[in-house]
């Protein structure tokens, strides 16, 4: 090292990152301080005191061998999955890792990497481009329509195009909320020259008769579903994401998965959450029903809503969506400048915090301009008004 | 997909993996369940019934916000573990993940990929590489002596010569326990033209004397010190890895770290272990007693031991270590086979775990071929044995 280098303060551009990480953020939603928090689509309901105190009773159990490394292919809670997600799947078929990043992360690992490249349909979760790039794989952005739905026949001419060794599907889509038409999936893995994942990160959200892509598995040895435990199940801070898929999908995943990868502690509380699934899951009927009044309410006020089959609600359109933001930070509901540029993403909360949120949004809404929805309820009075 | 694809069972070649993974198998130590296991380096020694009552506590406290995401920036415990490290440092420059594993695919992630290099000196832990080509990362193996040390001189030479990115240096070594003199790791630091990664899992164990690493951080921006809980700390099923280094190395991390990566779960037990350290750190003295007694017992048979800094001894040297391995194995003993192909690394376990290693060794070393050590104690009588 140079002597320069040794005297004063060393910054991010002295060390030598990766070309393509310099003059980056990390990645990140604003962590602020207010009573409200809307922002990350986590679950407002805590987990009960029965599941708290089988949880500690898991932990207490299974710390007394914590000196010992976790079980490495992770078979128990692999199987508790398989069996909750049903299909006839089976411990083979299922794969689990901290968070669905790490399990996409693997994914790409596998399957991308230099040379190959990975397509996705935007606006859709901001990790997709991260991770494949993190990877050194190449991402590639195809378009939704203007109602956040996917054409099949232009994602299939994307995909004629293009050949992307991976095709990311979000279905709920984050952050619009569009659950994709089983058809449409179907058409995309037929014509796909590589794998497809599936992010079904909010399925269990979805309104009811929403099919999953977890029926598709059959016979698609190329098709992946990818799940999370944060959001329907109310466990965003145990980090569990996981899969299904054809069994060699996952002895490819061995391959990548740094050994050891899960700890003791998260399987343990993983497999009580499971158990538990029935309470956990009890919360998604009353966010849905938030859900769809937080839709019709917005709506009621001239928005533009985007359908939602998740735990949260895009909506806009705003000249200056940074000024509504601020103005509801303002009056303590933090939510999330994410998507077009014109929109803003409200996670749905407990009936009190949608209160709280629509008490806020209706100040906002008379101080910040909005443009109103084509065919909406007409609440042109609003519109220029700063 | 083609038709032929969706009959019959899919082979992992038949699916598109990433080329330079097929063929390979899952890392891992082999699994096998005898009542002696001295293979993967883990501290024999479960936590006390204290520590586990306040892990349980921890995760009852914790575990009622699992439904929100954890602190991304993960800073009490960096605090924590700073103030453990000492050497002045604060939780700016520390950094932690699941597992040391995940650690060092961070630091490649950010400084390595395509069209980088890394260079490490071998036989080392076996990880370095496949993390190193796991990123993309091209990998370079440089030589160590006979007696498992580096060469300053031909380190420099060989860092001259391929100019890697990232520099290993695994002090004390894994699977040889040699540690690393500070001057080499200076040297090798000036020498480097980017990062230099002191992999100091095992330095706890290190003979009294032994200088960490840590002592060079000062004006030292491009040198990194990961460290682990799996080994001294005895929380191998916990997966928590952590490093120190400058502060803009962290910036750098940011960069590429998966969002919310440790759980609230995993910070929450990385934290009472750290206020445990004196009960776990204590039982250290015995194993390094043990490691100092088996390598005299293998050196009285006439077998080559390498010095060991660590929790585990690497002897040998067998014409056919499998058949030692087997041996052993037959006898309720399960050993590593790894590092140069004449040698075995044993674990340090308790007494009795030791005392049945010892039992278990000399049956085998009466049926099994030893190559004596020069200038050992000349048990010639059990060479050429079968």
């Amino acid at each position: 090292m140079t002597p320069v280098e040794r005297s004063g303060v060393t910054r991010l551009d002295d060390l030598p990152i990766r070309d393509d990480l310099r003059g980056r953020s990390p990645y990140g939603a604003p962590q602020i301080d207010v009573p409200v928090l809307l922002n990350t689509n986590e679950n407002p309901y805590p987990p009960s005191p029965g599941l708290v105190a089988d949880l500690a009773e898991a932990v207490r159990r299974d710390a007394s061998e914590l000196n010992r490394y976790p079980d490495r292919e992770v078979l128990a809670l692999r199987a508790d999955l398989a069996a909750y997600l049903g299909h006839g799947l089976a411990a083979d078929r299922v794969w689990a890792a901290n968070g669905s990043n790490e399990v996409l992360q693997q994914i790409l690992q596998a399957f991308g990497g230099p040379g190959r490249s990975a397509l996705g349909f935007e606006p859709s979760y901001s990790m997709h481009p991260i991770i494949t790039t993190g990877t050194a794989t190449r991402w590639i952005s195809g378009a939704r329509e203007d109602d956040f739905g996917i054409d099949p026949g232009k994602a299939i001419a994307a995909i004629e195009e293009h050949r992307p060794d991976i095709v990311f599907l979000t279905s709920p889509n984050n952050p619009t909320g569009t659950a994709l038409p089983l058809g449409v999936i179907e058409r995309v893995a037929e014509a796909a020259p590589g794998m497809v994942v599936v992010d079904e990160a909010y399925f269990e959200f979805a309104r009811t008769g929403t099919p999953s892509a977890l029926t598709l598995l059959a016979g698609n040895p190329r098709l992946i579903v990818t799940r999370t435990m944060s959001k329907a199940f109310a466990m965003a801070g145990t980090r569990l994401g996981y899969l299904a898929a054809d069994p060699a999908v996952i002895e490819a995943l061995l391959l990548v998965r740094l050994p050891y990868h899960l700890s003791t502690l998260t399987q343990a509380a993983a497999r009580v959450a499971v158990a538990h699934r029935g309470e956990l899951l009890g919360t998604v009927d009353r966010l849905r029903a938030e859900r769809d009044a937080c839709v019709g309410w917005l709506r009621e006020r001239g928005l533009s809503v985007a359908d939602s089959d998740a735990n949260f609600v895009l909506f806009g359109r705003f000249p200056d969506r940074h000024a509504v933001w601020e103005a509801l930070v303002e009056r303590g509901v933090l939510i999330r400048e994410v998507g077009p540029p014109e929109w803003l993403r409200v996670s749905i909360g407990t009936a009190e915090e949608m209160a709280a949120f629509r008490g806020a949004m209706s100040e906002a809404l008379a101080v910040c301009e909005v443009i109103t929805a084509p065919g909406g309820s007409g609440r042109d009075d609003l519109e220029g008004i700063l």
